[in-house]
């Protein structure tokens, strides 16, 4: 199963924020069986986000997941701008309306709002893309959205961290289950990469299972990490085998 | 100018690495006057960096910075994979098996690598795209490369931090040249983005600035952060008095 990941906000692509939501959701899909093939960052752009959720379409994933860009102000428009790429209109959700109704008086009730009124600007968090499913925020206002495209699913979540998460497991996870990889993470007592490529190269095409190198750390202190993917236990062990038995040294950091 | 940043890592679509470089790379091209349009980021995987570097050609930015995929293990595939895209031979560059015989022989005598030699994974580094400069890495072995492609002026360099960090400052920036682009972050008292985006929607039209807001921390202790991006000093004074005026109580957090 084949997955892209589209994050969206200027704060990104000014370098202001460091992009962790990808990583982490990289990392979840990951572990529930889904390869990342590609990651997109784009600003809160109409068009640039419209385009990027178009060129992902043409690479067909299992699965999109987009974040950022859901919430009230002038520049969330990435739901807006999904629209436009799929070709759709915008339809007010009331039950979406009734989630954020709910929320502004629970954070009204909690003095973390003035009002607990819905303005225009709150309001718009519950337009969703027609034929599409509003998945409930329980931790802040904007809902996701789900919907399904051909053969892919999309799903569009806040860029909010704590939010974002939280839809991910709720509903995004759970909805798209699948297989579990498995993955172990070597320290390899060398410091000398060019030394160990061979090895490493012998040991992908001899077991099959995909072995990601990297150097870590510096001078006296420097290392290389691999993280060793695979299917189940006994493909990962295979593998860890044929490392040892050609001469490399290392320790096991993480299972 | 536009830019456009690829970068290169299993760990980043594994989401075992978060990716820093992007962000890294987009804020000093941002205060170089270079706008980010695009961050792509793809597996150590040719095809993947083939097509990430073709359609990012097909969008004509000014610049592409690609980072990550350099060294010398089997799955360091970008300088490769660029070349296909680009329809162009690797070649041998006598310059950089100096620079990398040099390093070694460094490494080598502060007791860092085990050996001076130039082994055929060392030796792989040497290899760079026809018609392109080779790039010095002062910090490590492999270098970068310069392309120039039609309108583009690509710039491959490693994805170790440092080193890409490194070579952007020495080689990139400086040739890139610019004018700097000024900002100005904001913090907002006010809790309520949907309350100020209508200000910060009229401050936009009016002034010319972009301003980005974010959420910012949590419950009592939210904020909404301001980044106001302007030409110069003039704009985004004018940008602050208007928001001023409008009634928005802010405090200045950076010039």
């Amino acid at each position: 199963m084949i997955a892209e990941i589209i994050t969206v906000g200027d704060e990104l692509i000014t370098g202001n924020t460091i992009d962790k939501n990808a990583a982490y959701i990289a990392k979840r899909l990951y572990e529930h069986g889904y390869i990342v093939k590609r990651i997109t960052t784009v600003g809160d752009d109409v068009g640039e986000i419209r385009r990027a959720v178009l060129e992902a379409l043409i690479r067909a994933p299992d699965v999109i997941i987009i974040s950022g860009g859901l919430g009230p102000t002038h520049d969330d428009v990435t739901v807006y701008a999904v629209a436009l790429a799929l070709g759709r209109d915008l339809v007010l959700s009331e039950q979406a309306l009734e989630w954020i109704k709910e929320k502004y008086r629970e954070l009204y009730e909690k003095g973390f709002v003035d009002t607990p009124e819905i303005n225009e600007a709150r309001k718009k968090m519950a337009y969703i893309i027609e034929g599409s499913r509003p998945l409930k925020n329980s931790v802040g206002a904007a809902p996701g959205i789900e919907i399904v495209h051909g053969n892919t699913r999309i799903f569009i979540l806040p860029g909010m961290p704590s939010e974002m998460r939280s839809i991910l497991e709720e509903h995004v996870l759970r909805s798209l289950g699948g297989q579990q990889l498995k993955a172990i993470k070597l320290k390899l007592f060398s410091r000398d990469e060019s030394i160990v490529a061979g090895i490493i190269s012998d040991a992908t095409r001899e077991v099959g299972t995909r072995i990601h190198s990297s150097p870590k750390g510096f001078g006296k202190d420097a290392y290389i990490e691999l993280i060793i993917f695979g299917k189940n236990e006994e493909e990962i062990e295979k593998t860890v085998r044929f490392l040892r038995d050609k001469g490399l040294k290392f320790e096991i950091v993480k299972k």
